[in-house]
C-alpha cells in the first residue's frame, strides 16, 4: 500500500510517499517543489502531479494525506477561503481517498467543510507523530525554509498550549523565522562591522538563504527560494545581497566583512529561535530537545545548545531529505491510521 | 528664469520647478510620481518628462539640478553603476545645463564621471540649504515614504558625521524607516492584543501606509505606494493586510484590535526614529529640530516630542506639498547658485 502525503506551504510544496507492507513502512520516498502560493496558486495542481509523477505513478497511490500552511499567503482573504481552495483543488485532481490534517485528527472533505480552520497550519501536528516515537516527553524543533514550530510533547501527545497560527505566536511554539526565506531585517536591527554598529534598512534586499550561502551552511540543492533581486545564487550575489542590507556594496565591503556579518546574523537567528524554546521549555517543564528540518543542525541544534538542553536529532533516525519534509512524512503515517 | 530640480529616489520621483525673478523666488510648483525604480528603471526617462510637462513645458526650463538615492535600489550591482546609469538617462532628455547634487555641491556630468559616489545619495545635502534658512542651528528630521534623514547644521551649514547612506546608518544620521513603505517586521517583533504579545511573521505583508491608512493619519492621495498583496487602498483591506502580520484575519481580528495595534506600531516607529535623532542631539549638542517630509507631523514632530526637543515645522514656512518633496526644492536651489 503507497500513502501519498502532502505539505503544501507558502513557500514551498513538500511530499513523502511511504510504501507499506504488512503495515510497516517498508520504504519512503521524498521531493520538494518551490511554489510561491501567494502569486502562483493556480499552479498547485499541476505541482502536485509533478511531484508525485517523479516518485511513482499516480495510479499506484492508494490514499493521499495533506496537510497545509499556505491558506495564510496574502492571495487569499481569509484562512478560510485559502484551506477551502486548496482543498477543491486536491479534490479535483485524486480519485483515491482524500484526508485532511487538522487539529482534531485527520478530517474528509465534508469534515473539512464544516470547520475549515481545524485544518489551518496543522503539519506540525504531523510531525509531532513522527517526533512522539523518538521521544515520548520533548520540545521538538522544526525549522523550515520560512517558519519554526517548537512543540511540547507529553506521554506522546503534543500539547502545544497555542492552537492556531495567530496563538502560536503568543505563546513561542511558532517563531516566524526559517533557514531560506527570512528578511533580514526582521530579526536583525544592525549589524557590527569593524567595531561600528550598522543600522539596517528595511528593504528585502537579502535573506537568509544568503547568510548560509555565504557561510556555506546550505548545500546549492537547498536554496530553493528565488533570490530578492533576482540574480543568481553564487556567493559573490549573495554577498552583494547582503552588503545592500547595511546600504552598501562589494565595493565599500570586502567578502571578508560579509562572512563577519553572516556570522553575527546566524548567531542573532539562533537567539531568536532559542527565546521561543526557552519560553516552551521553561513553561512545560520540558528539557529534551529533538530537532529536525532543513535548519536542524545550523538553527535548531544552536539554539539548544544555547540554552543547555539535550537534544536529539530526528537526522539520527532518519536521512537528511526525511528530515526537510518531517511534516509531509507525519502526513502519510496519519492518512495511513485514517484509512486502516 | 526657471529652474527644475528633480529628486530621484528608489521608489518616488520628486519634483520642484521653481520660477525666479530678479534673483527671488516667484513661484514654486511641486510634484512627485511612484516609480519603483528596482523594476522600472527604464521608465524613469518617461517619468521625468511627465513630471515637468505636468508643471510647465520643458521647453521652458533654464536648468535642471538631479538629486538622487535611487542607485541603492537592488538593479544596480553598484552605486557607482546606478549613479551612472542615472545620469546618462538625465543627459539624454535635457538640453540645458544639468548639476548633479554631490556631497562636494554641485557636479557636472564631467565631474560626476570623476567620482560617481560624490553624487550617491546626497539628496539630504539638497534639503540642508533650505533647513539651514529656517534655524542655523538645529537637528533637521526628514521622513519620507521610505527613510528617515536625521542631520545636524551648525552655523547654517550642514555638519553630518556620516558621509555615505552606509555610514550614516551607524551615526544615526540614516534611519531606514519611512512612512508608506517600511516593511512593519523591521521594527516590531512583537505586537500585544488584549494583553497578549504576538511575535510577527516575517513577511511583507503589511507596511506603515497601511498602519497610518487605518489610522487616518495620511490623506488618501498621499498613499503612493503599491500595496503588499496587489489589492486595493481602502481602510478594510488595509486592516486584513495588517491582521497577517500576526498570521490572523479578519474573521479573527476586529477593526478595534486592528487598529489598537496601528497605534501600537505607529509608537514604535516613532521611538525608532527618536532613537536616531538622540544619537545626533546627544552628539552634537543641537537641542533645536526642524521637520519636514511626509511623516513630519506624525512621525517626526512625535520623536522630537518624545525627546522634549524644541521644534519647528517647515511646513510653518513652506506648504506641505512642498515639504513631501523639499529635498528636490533644495536642489532647484543648489542649481540656481550653480548656474548664477
Amino acid at each position: 500500500m503507497k500513502i501519498a502525503g502532502f505539505d503544501i506551504g507558502g513557500a514551498n510544496t513538500d511530499l513523502a510517499v511511504i510504501d507499506f507492507e504488512n503495515g510497516e513502512i517498508k520504504e519512503i520516498k521524498t521531493d520538494f517543489e518551490y511554489l510561491p502560493m501567494w502569486s502562483q496558486n493556480d499552479k498547485l495542481d499541476a505541482t502536485l502531479i509533478d511531484l508525485i509523477e517523479k516518485i511513482c505513478p499516480v495510479e499506484e497511490i492508494d490514499a493521499v494525506g495533506i496537510s497545509m500552511t499556505a491558506e495564510l499567503v496574502d492571495a487569499f482573504e481569509t484562512k478560510t477561503e485559502g484551506v477551502i481552495d486548496i482543498a477543491t483543488t486536491c479534490e479535483k485532481l485524486f480519485d483515491v481517498p482524500i484526508g485532511y490534517i487538522a487539529l482534531s485528527g485527520v478530517l474528509s472533505l465534508e469534515d473539512l467543510i464544516k470547520n475549515p480552520i481545524d485544518v489551518a497550519a496543522a503539519n506540525w501536528k504531523a510531525t509531532s507523530q513522527i517526533v512522539a516515537e523518538i521521544e515520548k516527553d520533548c520540545i521538538f524543533v522544526d525549522t523550515g525554509s520560512t517558519t519554526t514550530d517548537i512543540i511540547p510533547i507529553k506521554n506522546g501527545e503534543e500539547c502545544a498550549k497555542g492552537r492556531t497560527d495567530f496563538e502560536r505566536s503568543a505563546t513561542g511554539e511558532l517563531v516566524y523565522t526559517g533557514t531560506l526565506r527570512t528578511n533580514l531585517t526582521s530579526f536583525v536591527d544592525f549589524i557590527p562591522i569593524n567595531g561600528k554598529d550598522y543600522h539596517v534598512a528595511s528593504e528585502l534586499f537579502a535573506s537568509t538563504a544568503d547568510v548560509y550561502n555565504v557561510l556555506g551552511l546550505i548545500k546549492d540543492e537547498d536554496f530553493v527560494c528565488a533570490t530578492c533581486d533576482g540574480a543568481g545564487k553564487s556567493k559573490e550575489e549573495s554577498a552583494r545581497r547582503i552588503s545592500r542590507v547595511v546600504c552598501a556594496d562589494l565595493d565599500i565591503l570586502s567578502m571578508d566583512e560579509i562572512t563577519e556579518m553572516s556570522k553575527f546574523i546566524h548567531q542573532k537567528q539562533v537567539e531568536q529561535i532559542a527565546s521561543g524554546l526557552k519560553e516552551v521549555s521553561e513553561r512545560e517543564g520540558l528539557d529534551k530537545v529533538v530537532v529536525t528540518g532543513l535548519g536542524k543542525d545550523i538553527l535548531c541544534a544552536e539554539a539548544a545548545k544555547l540554552l543547555n538542553l539535550d537534544f536529539k536529532s530526528m537526522g539520527d533516525y532518519y536521512t537528511d531529505e526525511e528530515c526537510v519534509v518531517a511534516p509531509a512524512i507525519g502526513t502519510a503515517l496519519m492518512m495511513k491510521n485514517f484509512i486502516s
